[in-house]
């Protein structure tokens, strides 16, 4: 198969977002073995949910029965997927700088390793993904130059271009994380992950 | 394994819910081969959502956006499990009536046909399910009493019982349908059917 031939799985993710995570953990396996090209879709809900109902998040308007099943329901996965999880002391996070660095990131190619690292800081190291310290220790750990990113990050160009992903998530129907946009198929949830990728064969 | 150690799944669901009317067409094949007691428990979202929430349901409220995309992906379930969909010219249909009838159906062991009845109706022909005329064919269909059982539907013991019903999902942390309770475990959602089934391995 020629390389403009391989269909494109489109992972659309927030940082804040416990399902997001799971999928970050899940999605490298899942493709592995077929034919697929894996861009990895940084963007932010928060300006979504705004734009789409004018009301706070899911999270936020969920029900105290919700918000328990929720959890439990995301320690349920995590252990079957054997993916670690200290449930945050602060919930949800900001991820508004990471996300940032993660649009750097995607044009660079190391976007996928550092939005792991990510979310091991928040959802297995309990660690504020808004301070900018954390991401600074994250960046190190990959050998990148932390100082100088974190400087490229708070440019109008990182800025103007992650707006446009937000933009582009918005046009394309997307309203919740994670998404999976496929042969321009949508998908939602962690949970639809596998349907995703199966629906190349469709 | 004596009937008694047979695990109990309670089928917790709302004839107006979608994920719902797929979910009572897979439980009993999806069970097969499981040593699973199964217990429908027909009840009302309505009530719930007013208490919890004090909202509207999460249909309402749900941006253009995400109804879409519900109905996107009803449509693509019903084609994978082979389950057959007109999507309905009312929706949300209010299922007061048809749940009524099933409580009197769940205490006379007919419950299971009955529902995936009034689902057929809802879902796959269209037809409203809170007109009594319409619970009258389903009724005659299945060899009942139709008058008989629309009578009874309307004694105070059977509202009492859908009320006592209702209030049992709530203290049970149920907010949403299908839920699925097994050895004391909450699931929620068509897609957590299986988890909820393997959880009698745990």
């Amino acid at each position: 198969m020629a390389d403009a031939d391989i269909p494109t799985l489109e992972f659309w993710y927030d940082f804040a977002s416990p399902y997001s995570y799971i999928s970050a953990y899940r999605i490298e396996r899942m493709i592995s073995g077929h034919s697929i090209k894996l861009v990895w879709r940084p963007f932010l809900l928060g300006p979504i949910f705004k734009k789409l109902s004018d009301d706070a998040s899911p999270f936020q308007r969920a029900s105290p029965a919700e918000r328990r099943y929720r959890r439990r329901d995301i320690e349920r996965l995590c252990t079957a997927y054997q993916i670690p999880l200290v449930w945050p002391s602060n919930y949800p996070r900001g991820s508004l700088p990471a996300t940032r660095i993660a649009m750097i990131a995607a044009n660079e190619g190391w976007c996928g390793a550092f939005s792991r690292s990510v979310y091991k800081a928040n959802y297995a190291d309990d660690l504020d993904i808004a301070d900018k310290s954390v991401l600074a220790d994250v960046l190190s750990s990959l050998g990148r130059n932390a100082v100088q990113i974190l400087e490229k990050a708070e440019t109008v160009e990182v800025k103007s271009e992650l707006a446009q992903q937000v933009d582009r998530a918005i046009s394309t129907g997307i309203f919740g994380a994670p998404s999976f946009l496929i042969c321009g198929e949508l998908f939602w949830g962690n949970d639809r992950l596998e349907q995703a990728i199966a629906w190349t064969r469709t």
